[in-house]
């Protein structure tokens, strides 16, 4: 069961300047900053709210690591803006799974690691109105500790 | 000051069939609808969770009513997807001032009426790399009751 608005994933061509953008406009701090290679992306997230299910609720700004990254093409093709929404979920395998069997590809045939040790998965833009849709798992509290 | 993710507003070319979708893959249920004359939009609000600062987030499923309203134009050109994202504040006017003053772009002078009663007005997207801002005051709480 999706249970909150997890992030808004941004994809940008400068992650320092677009952190500073969101710092010096709104306000906003960064959270956690991390590398993922096997997505391509060096990334920021910043903490907008917590959410009634006991998660948060962050943004997400992206800078792919090398232009053949998934972030890296859609930039090439797209510019700077929206790449893709995450909801929050208890159970990120049970959930993908009910959802495959609606007919909807997941693309993931297992979750894979995402920020901050969560347990993610992507579902198909095209069987979702055009939106890249990403599922995600937090890590246990106190995992990011060690 | 901004507390919160307060909607995501996706496009679409048909409401009905995107809420069923949202709906019947999710389990997220309309919370709200209404048609924005002013916007050229007919809008669905789907609660998602509520948030820390009192308030919540909606995923706000946009079609338009007609093809020369900004939502019609950025259909026609980019197909269904994100359109904008939306920060809660108490405050609208003055953030909305405050922002201004900083160099962005804000496109109304004065806060127009949005979903659900709210105050909103949104930032150029060319001014917030590449991402439509909307900034929203909800109506007092009891607002729509009348």
């Amino acid at each position: 069961m999706l249970t909150r608005i997890d992030h808004i994933g941004i994809a940008c061509f400068d992650l320092d300047r677009t952190v500073e953008f969101y710092r010096a406009t709104y306000g906003f701090e960064v959270f956690h900053t991390e590398v993922n290679e096997e997505q391509g992306v060096r990334e920021a997230m910043l903490k907008i709210n917590e959410t009634s299910d006991g998660g948060a609720s962050y943004l997400q700004l992206l800078e792919p690591t090398r232009e053949d990254s998934a972030v890296g093409k859609w930039l090439a093709k797209n510019g700077e803006g929206v790449h893709h929404i995450a909801f929050g979920t208890a159970d990120v395998t049970a959930d993908s799974e009910a959802i495959r069997d609606k007919g909807v590809r997941v693309l993931y045939d297992q979750p894979r690691t995402g920020s901050m040790g969560s347990q993610i998965t992507f579902l198909h833009p095209k069987d979702c109105h055009g939106v890249l849709t990403e599922l995600v798992t937090s890590a246990p509290t106190g995992a990011n500790d060690h």
